[in-house]
């Protein structure tokens, strides 16, 4: 039983960090609420009952399954599930009027052959790259939309009843969705992916500093300190999956504050594979740090200065991408950089020279 | 109409390369068919028909969400439905029974209630990491469920009848899917695994070698055959989510083959972790080769074999781990390079030799 307490009291600790860390996920909850309460309307009031009946189970699972975190990613899925009702809905209606016609016997091998064949199709559509990113999910609705329309047109004679219907809750479900994703406290994956950016070119800028600080401290001494931003590092080169799932989103969503619609968010992918790139460099810097080579004396200070002058620098960069100003074409820091580098290659014909040659490559985009 | 027809033939083109890079994604597409056609004879026949009526909808249903690529997958997202479908459905069956006992005024408002809270906490739930990871799809379907059954409630009497029904044909559906998709040419996201693991072992083994050759020829010599290794370098670099996603269904997974149940599969993600950070440590060597600073004639022929042992080493590695055998514990190559590195570190004392502090750092793993 003890046990059990403690496990509990764990679950309650690890659910409050995670309402703290972003308090918008105990936001988006209640939204799905209120999204799930408004649909199910439909079953309360008579008069809207009596219009569609069972038909409003459909706006239920539509808001469960489309609604999503960000704004991007529910309009998306919204967008998709609609017209891939409509489109298969309007194709399964054509199979079964050509199959009906054929007459009583062939009916049903005709509407097998067709589900069956749409099927393999779609599915293999599916495997394409640019489908996937994109209209992977309403692939998969026009599958499911289809196969329902036709096969439940061997069973009814209401079916192209039956297909309003439940086309209209769904554009019910879906949009009550997204007005409830714009207007309450609306996520928007746009901002997500320009912080993102912003914050990992801001964390190998701390990281640098950091670096050029505690660079010559023996190894047990600089341990702790710097073990928050190894992983600080480690979450910059693992996050290329999250920054083309939030520029996939962020196509989707119309103009909002600072952003545009058809805001050049590809620029924001490439700003972030630079920064990988950079942060790669920087992570071979660190396992120099834990090997107990140590460089001369002369060499250190240039090398201490060099990375906290490139810290800063890319700091201001972060500054400059987060509250989008230009930042000042030759700034100081990256002028110092570049003395300090010539220095240190005059002395020493090292590919640490290579750093700086990356730092120097990621400015000129950024500032685009 | 030229262009769309040279359009038409670019599809056509892209069409055939996916078939051909991987034709299990043929047969996927063939299976998801052959499943579908199969739950759709529910349809067809008067008896099964008779039994289950327009529920037979959620086994077509089920099959189009359910059916994945791999087996771990389908095996997931099946277990994941059926059991919240299950769960969900009671609790559903019992919030309606607690509303009805209160009065035909209460009912409404306290099924509302029960709606509104659950999604509100299910939805907060599958934020956490674990949840997310493997019954993200669950707690899905238990919010669908449980609001479908408990508001159905209000309108039907017959809802218990109606929720058996349902749960059955979605396990049908399930089941379906499972069978399919382990009996018809089964793909075993294990496997994929295992193959992705050692493969991007072996691509930095090629470059390695191929570095270790093309390392001081000049710049644009050199730069068409290394492309191709530079693209082996980064998807390895990248390969991050897909190896945690492939990890994920592959615990899902029976056994098969040479993998049992339960395999231990967070060791592949470890020597994945280690073969990106070998990556990185590569991808600023190739760095190295387009900045035109060159190393004096001695150093050079030193490292030139150390890259192309360190390479022989890698794929060696990559083998036994294809071939699931241990590799000799102390290999040619591996003392080889360490013969080298001494050499070169009393020549200097560069960074180059973190690279194979990292290389010997990967064996003992490997081998475990």
């Amino acid at each position: 039983l003890a046990r059990a307490l403690i496990k509990m009291e764990e679950i309650g600790r690890q659910t409050r960090k995670i309402a703290k860390d972003d308090p918008r996920r105990l936001i988006h909850s209640l939204k799905v609420g209120l999204a799930l309460t408004l649909v199910s309307l439909f079953y309360y009031f008579q008069p809207l009952y009596n219009n569609f009946g069972v038909s409003a189970m459909w706006a239920v699972m539509t808001v469960v399954v489309v609604f999503e975190f960000s704004v991007g990613a529910t309009l998306g899925k919204g967008l998709n599930r609609g017209l891939a009702t409509f489109a298969a809905g309007a194709l399964g209606l054509g199979a079964h009027h050509l199959a009906s016609a054929t007459g009583k016997t062939c009916e049903p091998i005709l509407i097998g052959l067709f589900v069956f064949l749409q099927a393999v199709a779609s599915t293999f559509i599916r495997f394409i790259p640019k489908v996937k990113a994109r209209y992977d999910y309403g692939m998969l609705i026009f599958i499911l939309t289809f196969s329902l329309v036709s096969i439940s047109g061997l069973r009814t004679d209401e079916i192209v009843e039956l297909a309003q219907k439940r086309l209209l809750t769904i554009l019910i479900g879906a949009s009550t969705c997204v007005v409830v994703s714009i207007f309450v406290c609306p996520v928007w994956a746009g901002e997500d992916l320009h912080k993102l950016v912003a914050n990992n070119i801001e964390k190998l800028g701390n990281f640098m500093e950091g670096f050029g600080n505690e660079c010559f401290k023996t190894f047990e001494d600089s341990e702790n300190g710097r073990s928050s931003s190894l992983i600080g590092l480690s979450s910059v080169l693992d996050s290329k999956t999250s920054a083309e799932t939030l520029a996939n989103f962020a196509r989707w969503e119309p103009g909002h504050g600072q952003f545009m619609y058809r805001h050049p968010w590809k620029q924001y992918l490439k700003i972030a594979s630079l920064t990988r790139q950079c942060a790669c460099r920087i992570e071979v810097l660190n396992g120099y740090l834990y090997s107990k080579t140590q460089a001369p004396q002369e060499i250190q200070g240039i090398i201490s200065s060099m990375s906290s002058e490139s810290g800063k620098a890319l700091k201001e960069l972060a500054l400059a991408i987060a509250t989008m100003t230009k930042p000042p074409s030759r700034n100081r820091h990256i002028s110092n950089l570049k003395v300090a580098s010539t220095n240190l290659n005059s002395l020493l014909k090292s590919d640490f020279w290579e750093k700086h040659a990356n730092l120097l490559q990621v400015i000129p985009i950024a500032t685009v």
